[in-house]
């Protein structure tokens, strides 16, 4: 599903990711960290895909909200499990969505 | 892969989207644009992933490069294709890019 976020400015954090071979108890983990996630005050939504490379883009009102995230206990564990089992590499961006515009075919 | 983009400051434009059914010569298009798009100055690099929904990150130095990328006549032949064809729906948002942070399994 394609987010449905407010009016800019908000934020966006940028996730992209290559796997290690296995599943590992990743796909367990994900969906606990999407329901955490949508919990999270300032969440505002999350799209994601994967092919070779794996792209998560979540929306957040602001730093803060963001920074409040990245500490949460839950996500800190999931987090050192990333960069121990799950994770060839990733990169992570975080950006200020300025402008935004959809199109829908009717 | 993974884009390799340099140091922030510079530029997001993450594309969502739902694909109609079949391709519609949507494949050799979206490759004519890939390899057009890497030859635009202020390119920095593209991550692309697409299962239920389509995202298509692309990077830019600057603003600039991005609306001029955004008015290439053979782009926007393909843009009006994609809301006429390739796609149910679709989300644009520019977005500058703050800070990043990259983990790499040695």
């Amino acid at each position: 599903m394609i987010a449905k976020t407010p009016a800019p400015p908000y934020y966006a954090v940028i996730f992209t990711s290559v796997r290690t071979d296995g599943d590992n108890g990743y796909a367990q983990m994900s969906d606990k960290m999407f329901e955490l996630a949508k919990n999270q005050s300032g969440f505002l939504g999350v799209e994601s895909a994967r092919e070779q490379i794996g792209i998560t883009v979540s929306y957040w009102k602001d730093l803060e909200s963001i920074q409040k995230w990245k500490g949460n206990l839950e996500h800190q564990v999931a987090q050192r499990k990333g960069k121990e089992v799950w994770y060839e590499q990733f990169t992570t961006r975080i950006a200020k969505v300025e402008r935004d515009y959809s199109f829908e075919n009717k």
